[in-house]
């Protein structure tokens, strides 16, 4: 390994990579405030168990895990969600709810290397703890587009494909299957537009489900959440859920997102721990990976913490996201925007200009200056190197006079004045 | 190990803890900005090598490293420099210069266990690369206090004290201390405020240096700027970095950091890579460990990346400085500020409520409202618990009449106002 390098799957931000994650977390951390979100963070290394628990065994192999000096099995975490539990789990009891907190940690995983994976990425985590209603998911999945428009993404360019956990599995159970081959049906439809249908009728046959109601359960896929309702009639169960779906949309159409998302059965959520409404939201020419997903995780904070509280929250990384970014033209460019480079014209100058610099500075000014005294020629190119807006030169004539000479740099136009009216001008 | 808790060492931050956090993280980003530095960020999982190159094998004892699953020899970074180095040490050459560059990256060390000693920190480092003129120290310095100001300290309770190693090793060479003795010279002026006198002696003693030349270097360590220049007549290094430090204090005191800044021969830093100024920032009551460290080494991008490119820099934790704000009584308390809760008060007015918040975060506000229909009441208790500015209550009358009912909760008053006239007075 060159010792040049980063290893396989972690990035380096230079300052061009940073200003794109500086304007993607700006993004989450503004919509997070506006929805009145709490941030939290927990370490990025935790003890294995807390991983296995909610994951089972089979997660260890993509951890970056190890056991520390003092003996103790650790892993880098993979994921947000156990640190929450671990974190509100003993304190939900005592806080108004619902409680809304969010948090931008960067989580490794050690995934088989491939181009373009990454074993390292930021994903904004929005949860929502102690609230039943439809309408805190409506909210929370408006938040997620809201973080897409603020970037200055469209109803054209993104859509939130949304499911319900509930109907699936009403719909599953009524067509005859059993508890324990759920996990395969849900499995099957989760991948109904990558498979050929017929591997997807096989394996639906091989859970028990005959040539028709195999067919069915497919044919559910494509439905409208009103061709769904009216395909179970009776079923009180998709009656309710199909109701609470109608609140949810008309919800997300108030809150302005109503373009924005789509029914889509075949959102299922990999993770078996959804409870309720799950989503994934996808660029609409289809050709990324999922942007963010999410959903509703009623029984979790019991199964690991022990509190009886339900739960909703998403995932959002960063990397899909400044994909689409980059594609779509919207990616930030500039990662430093200077207002100032002051030089000095002599020596004798020099304590005047760096005043001048202290002044500007306090006064929140981004400023630099020539560390070395030298030819004005030399300062002013390097003034112009730097992208300052402004270059403010600063002569014993000047002094005397309690002025500076300020070049806009766009138009070479030169103005002599005081730093206040410099600094009344930029207010 | 209760599944509970975090890893001993490292940190739960709740969002108490984590306004406290955003607090210090502003404060680093708005003065690095203001100084014109850019951000960048490595992996925090490296190449051992790494580090092993830099610190030696021996500080392998204080890391947390592992072998991955690719039987890579892995750590998590405990400092930025190697870092730095190893993003810019390919790039430095097609930069302009100086290169001005700033990280914010929580850092881990395995540190013997006691009270307080935490295994993780955040560290804004500031780095100037490719540059030799003092002036840039006294400009680097000159950052790291700025950061103290911005968070409302003043030259009472802190102060840099600044020393410079070529000082220290030409005084230290005119006394008789070898080249290989130097580190043991050091180290014992490194301790002369914790060891006793006599230990120190006895230390110099052991590398040669009889009583009186013993005594004088301990002498020096007391002395002012001045007295050391006057002390080492006819030591051109002296005399020529005597000068450098005049520039160097005038250059801060023009900077408007005079009161801040102090000449302190004790002042070495640990570490054996400097090669220039070194300062450490202590609270004037001396109860806490320094707040801030850093200096010049000039050479260490050329014995790790073989570029000869002078540099300087400083670290600057999250960890003594949190403490000193709270002692202070100048730490962050608020972690959310709500501009409105907004409640519909009955079922049909549920829509344009929604529009509404939609209306009011598009603006940039921070705004709620209960996600379940609900009596009123206990909807405004919730309202006056969440901390809100204001409630907002909408109803069929206001909604016919395009208005809502704004309450200020500080007095209780009420007013009828579109959402225009609302942003307006916001204004």
């Amino acid at each position: 390994m060159s010792k040049h390098a980063s290893l396989p799957g972690f990035r380096d931000f230079h300052p061009e990579e940073m200003a794109r994650r500086t304007q993607i977390m700006a993004a989450w951390r503004e919509v997070a405030r506006r929805y009145g979100f709490e941030e939290y963070d927990g370490p990025p290394l935790e003890s294995l168990e807390l991983y296995i628990e909610k994951s089972g065994p089979e997660i260890v192999n993509q951890l970056f895990n190890f056991t520390d000096k003092g003996g103790r099995d650790v892993a880098l975490r993979p994921e947000m969600t156990p640190t929450l539990v671990r974190m509100l789990g003993t304190r939900i009891k005592g806080l108004p709810r619902p409680v809304r907190w969010f948090s931008t940690p960067q989580l490794f995983r050690y995934e088989k290397q491939q181009r373009g994976r990454l074993r390292e990425h930021f994903q904004l985590n929005m949860d929502i703890i102690g609230e039943e209603s439809i309408v805190a998911d409506a909210d929370l999945l408006s938040a997620a587009l809201e973080v897409l428009r603020v970037l200055g993404l469209t109803a054209s360019d993104v859509v939130a494909r949304v499911s319900d956990r509930r109907l699936l599995h009403a719909a599953l159970v009524e067509l005859g299957v059993s508890e324990e081959n759920l996990a395969v049906a849900y499995n099957v439809i989760d991948k109904v537009e990558r498979d050929p249908r017929e591997v997807c009728l096989e394996r639906l046959g091989a859970i028990g489900l005959d040539r028709e109601r195999a067919e069915k359960a497919l044919g559910l896929t494509d439905m409208t959440l009103e061709q769904f309702a009216a395909a179970h009639p009776g079923n009180e169960v998709i009656a309710k859920v199909a109701e609470d779906l109608r609140v949810y949309f008309a919800a997300l159409g108030s809150l302005g997102f109503g373009d924005w998302v789509t029914f889509d059965m075949k959102i299922v959520r990999g993770l078996a721990y959804y409870t309720g409404v799950v989503f994934e939201i996808f660029d609409r020419r289809g050709e990324l990976r999922a942007i963010c997903g999410g959903g509703r995780y009623d029984k979790l904070f019991s199964a690991l913490a022990g509190v009886d509280v339900p739960a909703l929250g998403f995932g959002f990384g960063d990397v899909v996201l400044g994909e689409l970014l980059k594609d779509r033209g919207l990616a930030a460019t500039a990662s430093r925007a200077l207002d100032a480079m002051v030089i000095a014209i002599d020596d004798a100058s020099r304590e005047a200009a760096l005043e001048t610099v202290a002044a500007l500075r306090g006064a929140g000014l981004a400023v630099i200056y020539p560390y070395r005294a030298g030819g004005v020629g030399k300062a002013m190119k390097a003034a112009s190197a730097s992208g300052a807006r402004d270059t403010i030169m600063i002569g014993p004539d000047e002094t005397a006079r309690g002025v500076m000479k300020v070049k806009r740099m766009a138009d070479g136009s030169e103005r002599e004045m005081s730093v206040e009216e410099y600094l009344g001008e930029l207010k």
